[in-house]
């Protein structure tokens, strides 16, 4: 039987995990923070007043049937406009997701009926029902000696410096009910890869869904990325594991998921204070490039959750 | 069996008889005119340099399936941004429409996406593979007594003064291969109703389309407008058909029909000129009312179609 599987995140971090999780269980929920500000999702926030739907936008075309309707109109919701006019940049997508909920009014049924047009296999659902905003406490490159706050999802994520801690604003949202359901419902959660600071850790913040993390029955694998990012940089793969423990302290894993290529001697020790087993392989598309191959990941997973 | 009926024209007065006929036959072509300029059509056109898509949308809107699944997407295709930003205003099926031009480089090809999204019964395609523009000649109010130049649909459609005669820029613009095939295979050709100079005359000029309507061997059915508007403000029915035979004349029509409330008593002499036998019917939702009913108009298409 195909074991209920969350996955949480955003950007290409969750698209990997989903597109890998997607050949182990029919059953995958993706859940998706809502905190970007940069590029279509950014103005179309500012503009509508939505949660970003970018990141919504890319889980969906993840889970996408693979025959050629889903191809089809995921090749249309991914397709972005050209030149330098009003709507330049904007992903088709994003522009239908926003219609959609005007119409509908509920995040949860305007993603469901994306999802139907794309043939998705599982669901994706916002981690939180309101868009956010994430605020980091850097040692700015330019001012190491002190911390800085630093505000906004796409400014984080490309700072030059040294990020310590992110929060939430607003800092208690209501988490998407669904979201909350899922994980309580699950057999296995899924949390990473993706940017450390601005999609990993806020779906550890919004209180609801990380009390439901913290209290689901389900087995927790965390899985580590492959390389750091501007906005961790500089950081090994057991100052991930001391990040993740910091923003959630009550939450215990089952299993850290790690490259060959990025564990070093202290690495199990580190899994092993979170509760968790390591588990090393090759997932890497090849050795030394920073994205995850979907077939090897998949591997993985099954062998994890018991469906080799 | 079901007649291969090929209705032209463009906007509120295609998509009405696009409506009434999808209830006399299953064999449904909708040939589009592509001269809009104004709202979100004309805005797009600007930007990105296609056709305009608005008029192409609501025929397609017309002629969707009428279960769950169809409604609902032509909701989501209906509706437009609000506020006001630089999307506000548009309708997503513009977007969608623009997108999938842009992915798949064939207006027809599109087009028929978009069909099969909604579930539609027929087709709807393009007068002319690239846009065009009207240029009217108006005895404008604010100077009676000579011809101006009036350049545009929207302008044209909505100018204070009388509408003499229409071209197009370009004047000798490439058919849709496919309008042309249709109206070539047709049992029937339905011209009009709807803006007599700026979406109904566009139809006629174009050379190779107007030449099939012209050979073809279907029978030709005009449908007289209900109601003047600001472009045909103080024309009697029977001037609309001096104003198509001064358009296209080598055009013979077989029936024109009109809602009992326009008859003249030169109407039939009028009618006869052109070929074509008067048709009279109550075809509007009521007496007064500028719109045709969907049922009314249905029932007489029936009975001329041979379908009653």
């Amino acid at each position: 039987m195909s074991p209920r599987v969350v996955a949480l995140g955003g950007g290409h971090g969750l698209a990997a995990s989903l597109t890998a999780l997607r050949r182990v269980t029919t059953k995958l929920t993706g859940v998706v923070t809502v905190a970007d500000n940069g590029g279509s999702s950014g103005r179309l926030r500012r503009e509508l007043d939505i949660l970003p739907p970018g990141d919504l936008r890319m889980a969906l075309a993840a889970l996408s049937g693979d025959d050629e309707r889903g191809e089809r109109w995921v090749g249309v919701l991914q397709h972005r406009f050209g030149g330098d006019g009003p709507l330049a940049g904007h992903a088709l997508g994003n522009l239908l997701i926003a219609a959609i909920w005007d119409i509908l009014g509920e995040h949860v049924a305007g993603l469901d009926l994306v999802g139907e047009l794309l043939g998705s296999q599982g669901r994706v659902l916002p981690m939180a029902a309101v868009p956010l905003d994430i605020e980091a406490d850097v040692h700015l490159d330019a001012a190491p000696d002190r911390l800085t706050v630093v505000r906004g999802q796409a400014e984080v994520a490309t700072v030059a410096g040294q990020v310590v801690a992110v929060r939430l604003d607003p800092a208690d949202p209501p988490a998407c009910p669904e979201a909350v359901q899922a994980v309580t419902a699950a057999d296995w959660v899924v949390v990473g890869p993706g940017s450390w600071f601005t999609s990993v850790m806020p779906t550890l913040l919004v209180p609801a869904l990380r009390d439901a993390l913290v209290s689901t029955s389900a087995r927790r694998l965390l899985v580590l990325n492959l390389a750091g990012d501007a906005e961790t940089a500089g950081m090994r793969p057991t100052d991930h594991l001391e990040v993740l423990a910091a923003h959630a302290p009550d939450l215990r894993l089952d299993a850290v998921l790690a490259d060959s290529s990025m564990v070093d001697d202290h690495l199990g020790r580190a899994a092993g204070e979170l509760g968790a087993e390591l588990v090393v392989a090759d997932v890497a598309r090849a050795r030394g490039v920073d994205q995850h191959d979907p077939g090897r990941l998949a591997g993985a997973f099954s062998r994890l959750l018991g469906q080799a």
